[in-house]
Parts: C-alpha cells; sequence; structure tokens
C-alpha cells in the first residue's frame, strides 16, 4: 500500500495525524474513486487509533467492489488497534446490503469508539440509517465539524454533487461543456473551430468525459465533426465511455458505417435516441443501442428522457458537449447542474450564430441565468472555468 | 519612514536583505507610484550596504518629484554607509537633465560600488547613456541577473509596458475594457446591461481608470448611459481622471448640461473630439476641451489621432471603455495592447449586436487574434482576466 501524500507531506502508517488531516484525507482518497465508481459515490475512509496515529485507510475503486470502509478495516494490519479507534469517512456508511454487505453493520460489530462522517447519504434506504445501526452498539457517531471553510469540503461536495442530484431529483447529473474564444464564439462563420483552444485543454476536455457516465451530442455535431467523443486518457485506458446521440429524424440511420464514433471503438457504447425505431444493420451494429423516444413540436421532452435514461440505463452523470441547438434545448428545460466553460485565448469576432447560448432566451437582468464559480484550470493558452447552477440547490 | 513588507516579511532599516529581496523590494516599491508618475514610468530604487543590510528605498511618488534614486539616496540616514553600496533600481538611471537633475550623474557622485537595474531606458535620450556615466567613475553597472522566471518580473514588466509602448511606438499605451457576461454579452436586447458584474468589479474597473491618463468612450456611451467615468477611489480622492470623447458628428453639441460627465465633476477633464470646431457655451464649459479632427469614411482615423493626443496632450496611456463600434475601431486599427475582460458570472442569451467584437473581421482561424494571459483577479459573482496582445512585442 503506497504511503499517502497531503500538501507535500508524505503520511505513513503509524504517522500522528490530526482530525483535520484526517478529514482531508478521506476526500484524496474518495477524488481516487472518479471515473469508476458510478452510479455510485466516490467515498473515502481513514482509520486512526486512540493515539491519534493512522491505522489504515481505503476508498471506494470499482463499481460492484468493496466500500470504503471495508477496504479501510481490511488495510489495518493489526486488528488489536481498532479498540478505541476512529473511522472518518466522506458518506455515512450504507445500511442496507447491495451489491456488498452493510457497511453500518460491519463498523457496529468493531472495537471502535467513533464513526465521524461527512454527509448524510440523501439515499432513503440510507438516510439517518446508518448511522443508527452503529450508534445502536455504543459507538459515537457524529458529522463531521468545523470543515465548513475548508478546501477540502469543496472538493467533496464537487466530487458529491452528481450522487447528490441523482437521489434527490432522481435524474442524471448534467454537465454542459463548451469551448469558446474570449468573445464567446464556438466558431467562424465559415463553420471552422479546430481548434479555439489548445491540445491541453482538449485533453482535459477528455478526462472530464471520463468523469461522467456518458457524453451526450445533438446529431448535427455528429454530422458536421465526426467525432470519436473517446477518453484517449492513459489513465483510463481500460474504459469506455458511452455516447449519447439525440437523433429526432434518424438522420444517422444509413451513415453509421461511416462514424469515427463505431468505427474507432471497440466496445458497445452508443445510445442512438430517435422517435421512431430503427434497426442498425453494418458491421459493428452491436456497439449501437437504439432508443425510441417521442418527440413533442420537433424536439425531445429531455426531462422524461433523462429520466428514462437514468432508470433504464443507469447512466447517472451526462457530460452535454452540444451543439448550440442541444444546448438550448438544456436550457430550455432548465437543465443544467454544472458548466464546464473552456475559454481559448483568441478573439474571432463575433458571429451570426456562433455563440453558444442563441437558444437561450432572457429578457430582462433579473432573468439572467446565475452561475456560482467553482474552480479554474489553467492550460497553454486556454483555460476552463467551472460554474455549479445556482438554481439547482 | 513606514517599515517595507514582501510577502508577510517586514524589513526595516539594517535587516539583512538578499539580493533577489532587494530586486522584489524595488519593484513593489515602483508599483506605488501608479496612477501618479505618467508620463514618467513608475520606478523603485533600494540601497543595500557592502554588508549586505538595507540602508533606504525610495520610489518616483509623482509627476515633476524627484526621481527614486535621489528619494532613495535622501532617505539613507549615514552617508557614510553609502562606501562600498549597492544601488538597485527597476530602470536604468536617467542620463539627461529634465524636470529633475540627472540621476546617473548624482548616483556618479557617490561612493557606492555598484548599480544595478531591471530594465534598460527604451527612451532614446537615456538609453545607455545613464549606466555609462555612472561606470565612467568605476563604478560596477549591470542588469539584474536570475530574475526571468519570477513573478516580481511579470509585475514589473505589467506596470513598465506603457512607458515601453509609449517610447518604441510614440502613441499612447491602449487598454481595452469591456464587461460582458459568461456567453460574452454586454447587455440584453433591450439594452438593459446594469449590472453585468458586480459591485467589486465595477470598483476595480475605476481604479484602473487611475492607472491610465485618460478614459475614452465613443459618443454612444454617452447617450447611452450619461456616466460619470471618475475614480470614486478613496486611494485618488486628490485625483480628477481625464475622458476623451469621440463624437464625430458633434452630437454632444447641446447637450454638455445635461452630461453627469460635467455636472458631477470638479476640474477640467474632457476631451471632446469632434470632425468640425465647436464653441462650448454653458457652466461648466471650462472643462472641456475640443479638440478637432478630420474623419475619413465616418470615423477617425485613431492611429493618427492618438499620436496627435500623445504629442499634444501627453496622454500616454487610455482606458478604452467602448462600445462595441468605438472597440470596432479599435480593432481594426490594430490598436490594442492590453485587454481587461469582466465576466460577470451569469448567461444572458445570445442577444443581436451585443457581442463587445461584433466589429472585429476575423475569416479564418490562424487569423485570429491570439492573446496571452497576464492575470485574473476575483470578486463576488464576476472576475478580470487581464491579456497582453502577442501581435504588440
Amino acid at each position: 500500500m503506497a504511503d499517502l501524500v497531503i500538501r507535500d507531506r508524505v503520511i505513513k502508517k503509524g504517522s500522528k495525524i490530526t482530525r483535520d488531516e484526517a478529514y482531508e484525507l478521506s476526500v484524496i482518497l474518495a477524488e481516487k474513486g472518479l471515473g469508476r465508481v458510478s452510479p455510485n459515490p466516490p467515498v473515502g475512509c481513514v482509520i486512526v487509533s486512540k493515539h491519534e496515529q493512522l491505522l489504515g485507510w481505503g476508498y471506494h475503486e470499482f463499481y460492484g467492489g468493496p466500500h470504503a470502509e471495508v477496504n479501510a478495516v481490511k488495510s489495518v494490519e493489526d486488528s488489536s488497534e481498532l479498540k478505541g479507534a476512529t473511522v472518518y469517512v466522506t458518506l455515512e456508511p450504507c445500511a442496507h446490503q447491495g451489491k456488498t454487505p452493510s457497511c453500518a453493520k460491519m463498523l457496529a460489530s468493531l472495537p471502535i469508539s467513533k464513526v465521524e462522517y461527512a454527509l448524510k447519504d440523501p439515499f432513503s434506504k440510507v438516510n439517518g440509517k446508518g448511522a443508527e445501526i452503529v450508534s445502536q452498539q455504543g459507538i459515537e457517531v457524529r458529522l463531521w465539524e468545523g470543515t465548513e471553510e475548508k478546501p477540502y469540503i469543496k472538493d467533496l461536495m464537487y466530487i458529491m454533487e452528481p450522487f447528490l442530484v441523482n437521489k434527490t431529483k432522481n435524474r442524471p447529473f448534467i454537465s454542459l461543456k463548451t469551448a469558446v474564444s474570449l468573445d464567446g464564439q464556438m466558431g467562424l462563420a465559415s463553420g471552422e473551430s479546430q481548434w479555439i483552444t489548445g491540445s491541453e485543454a482538449r485533453r482535459h476536455g477528455r478526462l472530464l468525459r471520463a468523469y461522467h457516465d456518458a457524453v451526450l451530442v445533438g446529431v448535427g455535431t455528429i454530422l458536421k465533426d465526426n467525432p470519436r467523443l473517446d477518453l484517449r486518457d492513459t489513465r483510463f485506458s481500460d474504459l469506455e465511455n458511452s455516447v449519447i446521440v439525440l437523433d429526432p429524424k434518424s438522420q444517422l440511420k444509413d451513415r453509421w458505417e461511416s462514424l469515427s464514433l463505431i468505427k474507432e471503438r471497440v466496445k458497445p457504447s452508443v445510445y442512438w435516441i430517435t422517435s421512431e425505431p430503427q434497426t442498425v444493420k453494418f458491421p459493428g451494429a452491436e456497439k449501437v443501442v437504439n432508443y425510441n423516444f417521442p418527440i413533442e413540436n420537433g424536439v425531445f421532452n429531455l426531462k422524461v428522457l433523462l429520466q428514462n435514461l437514468y432508470e433504464n440505463f443507469e447512466l447517472s452523470s451526462l457530460y452535454v458537449e452540444g451543439g448550440a441547438l442541444t444546448h438550448s434545448n438544456f436550457f430550455a428545460y432548465g437543465l443544467m447542474d454544472r458548466l464546464y466553460l473552456f475559454q481559448g485565448h483568441k478573439l474571432l469576432g463575433t458571429h451570426q450564430n456562433m455563440g453558444w447560448t442563441n437558444g437561450l432566451s432572457i429578457n430582462d437582468m433579473a432573468s439572467a441565468l446565475e452561475l456560482s464559480h467553482i474552480d479554474t484550470v489553467w492550460f497553454q493558452d486556454s483555460h476552463l472555468l467551472i460554474f455549479r447552477n445556482n438554481l439547482q440547490y
């Protein structure tokens, strides 16, 4: 088990560790599960002895695998040290038996004296029950304290938001992504758009695909750019991301064979949303799932469609890459939890239809869509601004 | 004389100080002159004894006042300590007698052993000559070393750019400023634009006015918003900033009396640029200087006009606040050294004519106007991105 590092400080088993460090370490561990645990949330766990020494740690590593608490307990070499220990975990221990046994019951059976968790589980099968199971055994159970202003709590909320949205709204978490010039243009009047942002920024954009369950695009983007929409990230070389294509008029019907989306990818991963049933016959057709959904006034009712995708295919987070028409539809339904705004450090001049919010209709300043800045990532010649939609919480 | 502070470290006279700290301190001192020394550049100076102790410091505090080197030498309490000392200064000492005596001659007369300066003076009356005068007295003179990657050198270049542009291009330094939504809109279709950015951001925008010799706007902005365009900054409560209004058709002719620009300001400070001579008769008319300049195809030849303003009125840096038509003209003439892009954290939807680069005509990606990011300032609900125009250097 590799040593852990918090801000350049190496932490080994047996190291003295403060409560605040245990909190932060739990969050750092949770982040390691990003891209692999969905539709479960990423969770991290740290166990500290009664002498305030680090005993062990773990995180939820992949969907279907052991939970963070189980991995943490397993990592403790001398189990007699658990006596009087404190378990720090980013999410309330699960109360129910699912793919794995209940973590609450497992913790309740240990000689530990305290469990501190950051967030209550919003999932009704767990909420409060996990804590109850543990405390019934005389183990003190409480929420993390004094963390309101801590940067790691912002980090935790950032990675937990998809799960919280899933459980409270019963729909996928929705990230809108766009890449524009400093004057807000997605391209030139000629349609030329390669490249507005630099290669580092585009690589980061692909990493973000891995952090979502599926990329979603409108058929126009496929017809115009014939993109692969894949990850090309060494950290996720074993994964194939899913792609959802909204194609109300079945325009892709006879074109699948020529699409990079299919030709250059290995596993079945494309959800083709059409308003009429279609059969896909060509080499590679097994990679495409045709899903039918009625249109209303020429467009899909996204609210219902996404709920269906969430329930039928467990697609719990979507990375919506446009184009502008698709973004418009998401704006129209108020379906944006997070905005990933890539800005290339150049000016293109304002061009007709090259804004990315053409379909967002705002008539007075009081109705403007207000966002909260979460984070910024800097690249060579471009940057990424990340926002939360204030209306969603 | 107050103690100096570098990154929370208080530095007193007599403190040990490294060469790198002396460099950084000189830059921090230079910055204190911002907004008061133009058309001179801001300059800072630090004197360190042969025992590497801080002897004194100074900066150019106001236009017409003593230069940094003079203030630094004056601040040394025991002049016998100058023997073998090193003088650190952000700009090559001036060679010529101007409003004040030559600093190079003054330094040459001291028993110091070394002068280290950051930048050669681009002004032909000084370039290399200041260094020569000092070294002729057996004093070692050299450029700062090992500073390429230092943040304070970026800070120094940032504050020196206006002066460098003045001297190398014989025109004012030109900053374009705009305040837009995250989707690049200056306002709504209704014209409503108050407020896209928050009050902190707008306050910072007024501070930037103080750092330039004049604000420049097109007549459209005056007619639409009737702005004061003043500073309202406690640090500059003794100053009145100048304003240039481009008004080719003399549309303000009979409106001056109603303009906040005049009514709510004290000193003469408005340059009214018209294509035909105008007389201004109303209470407060003495605040307005009418300057005539011919139009070509309905617009002013900005290249020539700005050169004239620079030479006739010593207006060495302009803060161009728009509107979009005015920005367009600056783009058309390639006249932008720096971009101050305020972005409010909201989406307005794309509206016809509410982009701020409507007049920038780019037809292929290779011709895009490429910028380099210099700095970011964060505010509540908005931020400011600062860029350099790559083409200018």
